[in-house]
This record gives C-alpha cells, sequence and structure tokens, in this order.
C-alpha cells in the first residue's frame, strides 16, 4: 500500500506511526510546506520519503492532515492530482466548508470527510504518538458521497486504529463541535490570558496554581495556526456558543453579587451531573 | 502523637493517610457531622476512633478540614477547646476571613493558617489518598503569630509530606487564589453548564467529546458544598476575576465577529507563554 500524508505534524505523524505498525509493508510518503518539518519527519522515520501532487496518482490513500484554511483551499487541487482508485480523507475540525468546496469536484466520490477526536496540546512531527487515535470516536460526514470501496478502504484502517465511527451531517458536525471542542479552547486561552494579564510576577501563578488550573488551561497551549481558522470557518456557531457561556458567566457572576449563594450552590450541584455524562470518554491523550 | 482530623474527607483522610505513613505510632482521631462518613473513615482505617471537642486538649496536633463556612464558625470554639500544646491548623481555600475570625483569640498562638494547593475534584472519605501532597505548595499566612514550637511541629509535618512551604499573607493569598483557583472552577462550571444546556441529547456530548473537553471540564465535578462558601468568602476577588474574564471573552467574540483573525492569532499566540509559565507545577493530582 502506498500512503501519502500531506502535513506531517502531530496528527499526520501520528497516522503515519500507526500505519507503520499495522501495514509494515505500505510505503509512507510526506508532503510538508515547512521543510524543517518534513525533515524531521524522514528523521522520525515517520514517513520513507517526500513526494509532490505529481505522484499522487500512485497512491492508495493520501491523508490530508493541514490547517482547515489550506484544506479548503488545496482539497481540489489534491483531488485534481489523485488516482481514481486514491481515496482521499481529510481529518479537520471542521466540515462544512470543506464538503462544500469539493461539492461539484469530479472525484468527489474519492473523498472522505472526516474528523477524528484526537489530540494533544502539542504540535509538529516530534509530537506524533502511536496509538492517538484508539478508543477515539472519528466523525465521518457524507459518507453517502464516496465511492464504496473506497470508504471501505479507510474504514478498514480506522477499525484496525481502534476508532469509534459515527455517522453526521457536515452542518450537525460543526454545531456540536463548537460546544465540545471549540468553546474550550478558547475558554482555556482566554483564562490563561487572564491570568498572565493579572500576574506580572509569574512567581506567584507558578507558585499557586495546582492541577486545577493546569488542567483546565491546558488547551492554552494549543496551536494558534490551526485554530485560528477553525473559528474562522465555524464564525457563526463559535460566535453562538461564546454568547451562551458569557450569558452563564454574567449570571453566576450577578449571584456572587447578590449574595444569591443558594443559587450558586445549585448552579454547581446541577452542573456536577457532568460527571456521569463524561465518564465514557476515553481518555488518554 | 495524637492527631485529630476535623472534616475527614478528601483533603482530611489525605493527611491521614500521610500521617499513618510517616507517624506509624500516632493515634488518629477523627471528627465529623456526617456520621456516614464518619464510618468510612474508620472502615479505610483512616482513623482510629472517633472524638469530641471534649478531648481535643489531649492532641498535639489539630487539622482542620471543613468547608470554610463552617471553618470560620468553627475555628473559635476547637480553640477554645484544644491545650496549650495544641497545634491547629486549617486547610482552607481563604484565608482572609479565616485569619480575622481568630485574631483576637486567646489562643490565636496555637494556630497557623495553612492552604496546601492539591485535591482532585473527587471528594469524602473514600477519595482520600496517599502522597497528595507531594510536591505540592502549602501556602501559610500570618505565620508570625503562631507559637514557635507549634509552627515547628507542624512544619515538620509538612517537610516530611514532601510540600513546598510560601508565606504569604492573607490579603495577598485570596487575591492571587482568585486567578489561579477560584476563576478555574467557574470558568470549568459554566463550560459544562453552557455544554450540557444545549446538548439536550447527550450522546452527542458523548461521542463526541475529546479529552480536551474533558481536561477543560474537570473542575465542573467539583463539590459544590466545598466552593459555594469558597465564593462566598472571596466574594470581590473572585467578582474581579470574573469581570476580566468576561472582558476578555467579549474582545475575543468581537475580534471573530468583525473577522480580525490576525488579533483572534495574536491573542492565542501570547497566551501559548503559559506552557513554560505551567512548566515548573507538579502535576500528580
Amino acid at each position: 500500500m502506498k500512503v501519502a500524508i500531506i502535513g506531517i505534524g502531530l496528527i499526520g505523524g501520528s497516522f503515519a506511526r500507526d500505519i507503520r505498525k499495522l501495514y509494515p509493508a505500505a510505503t509512507l510518503f510526506g508532503m510538508d510546506t515547512n521543510a524543517e518539518n518534513m525533515q524531521k519527519a524522514q528523521r522520525l522515520n515517520l514517513v520513507d520519503q517526500s513526494t509532490t501532487y505529481g505522484d499522487l496518482a500512485q497512491m492508495d490513500m493520501v491523508i490530508v492532515s493541514i490547517p482547515v484554511d489550506v484544506l479548503v483551499r488545496e482539497l481540489t487541487n489534491i483531488l485534481d492530482a489523485v488516482g481514481d482508485e486514491t481515496v482521499v480523507f481529510d481529518v479537520g475540525s471542521t466540515k462544512a466548508l470543506v464538503c462544500k468546496a469539493v461539492e461539484a469536484h469530479p472525484k468527489r466520490r474519492n473523498f472522505l470527510a472526516c474528523h477524528p477526536i484526537a489530540g494533544t496540546e502539542f504540535s509538529g512531527p516530534e509530537a506524533a504518538i502511536e496509538n492517538l487515535y484508539n478508543g477515539k470516536t472519528n466523525i465521518i460526514c457524507e459518507v453517502e458521497k464516496t465511492a464504496f470501496k473506497l470508504q471501505e478502504r479507510a474504514l478498514q484502517l480506522f477499525q484496525e486504529m481502534g476508532m469509534r465511527i459515527r455517522y453526521m451531517n457536515a452542518a450537525a458536525h460543526d454545531k456540536h463541535i463548537a460546544y465540545v471542542s471549540h468553546l474550550s479552547h478558547i475558554s482555556s486561552f482566554m483564562l490563561g490570558k487572564t491570568v498572565i494579564e493579572k500576574e506580572k510576577n509569574e512567581r506567584d501563578i507558578f507558585d499557586m496554581a495546582g492541577s486545577g488550573f493546569e488542567s483546565t488551561v491546558r488547551l492554552a497551549k494549543s496551536s494558534p495556526a490551526m485554530w485560528t481558522p477553525i473559528f474562522e470557518q465555524n464564525k457563526a456557531n463559535v460566535v453562538e456558543t461564546l454568547e451562551e457561556y458569557i450569558q452563564n458567566l454574567q449570571a453566576f457572576k450577578k449571584m456572587i453579587e447578590e449574595d444569591d449563594f443558594k443559587g450558586v450552590y445549585d448552579e454547581m450541584d446541577s452542573t456536577n451531573r457532568i460527571k456521569q455524562i463524561l465518564n465514557g470518554i476515553p481518555l488518554t491523550k
């Protein structure tokens, strides 16, 4: 099997590691606009060699793991270049604009729109790890538009990697993911910002911060290059979640200001049921 | 050594576990208004027997690990009951009101105001674990008001438990801790609330939530009984942090609405330095 990975960072590189293990005979090709990352990926043995669009027609599988703004621009060029028997899938955190970008493409049947919900706050090829996707959910959109035999090849890989598959339409994906992923990132970034701004003397943060702060602010370490275009593409949903989040914070602040501590207690008590909701989420990063 | 632990949950119980290990000859006494928790604490061998205020005069050490509202009410009664050679320390997440409650007490010299920055999102005696405090910071306020020999007894325990000691005045403690701890809890609770409200169909949360959401929302599992009085006692600082947090969120939302994605990128990029700030925080829960 010949596999090309376009964008060889945390996400693409972690695919490479699993494919190496599951398909020892596969040849892995890499492409990255960052020459240094490309060299690292070869040094780390994530890929065997670099490739170009001219070679994509030979591939059995092309994984596109690049920021979603570049994805939306490049995906038609990638589909132009691949062969009739190549399956192409993306891993972007937004789905509506990606699906729209290729809806009229003659090779639409070669493309599978995916979002594996996995990652860490780190980035680059050296952040790639084995088994990142094991037990994680992979959301697939518009599956009916992909040729059955090509779907099958990708789905077999996902299954062997241990992913759970969920099918969803692209608009529903973007709406729900704004709540459970995009909002978490913004709340974490703004928490980090608020504390950094206040605590000019960083020793104070360092000495007083515990594992609770660390956990809540962890996502503020994430890559701005990856997240900025996600917020841009999912603007309407993200703004809506932010409005609701800000309203909830304002209501909570008002209760504190008005000494309504019964209300404060009740809010936290009813939110405690997040425990049960979270119980089934696989927690390995 | 005779040690009484008043309030035998996660925090008090974890002290009990370490004292058992470090002082095998110590006798541990427990007190809890919740009879079921008291029984659990004995069954789990956290304490040897229950005790009452009438016995506190015999103790070498009294650890007061109860919600801060009860603490502020009870601490004078506890000091009334202890002996001249007993050292009493609390573990409350606020310090100004606690210190104020005992400032004129004739046994003020028996009291050491402490805040070990450690915990998990769980509560109750069964949540108590060994080594919870190892490598964690313990903030001590108004140390000069505690008799030197009694300080020494408590500090030796803290040192043997592996805690790092920091001295701070109570007002500074309450101000800084609002940023690095209290605000994290509120941001997490309100994130949980926002998502739960929106996602009536919890399967959607469950299937799409990843480790990033789990990490950011973890503190929303915390005990409302513990946290409500903390927000009440630290009201002014908490409201101030919330105002700044909300302002930052509103500014971020405005940038998204106005398509200022350069600004969005820059905000995240400058907040990324939380990585370096967090690098030294001990992360074992």
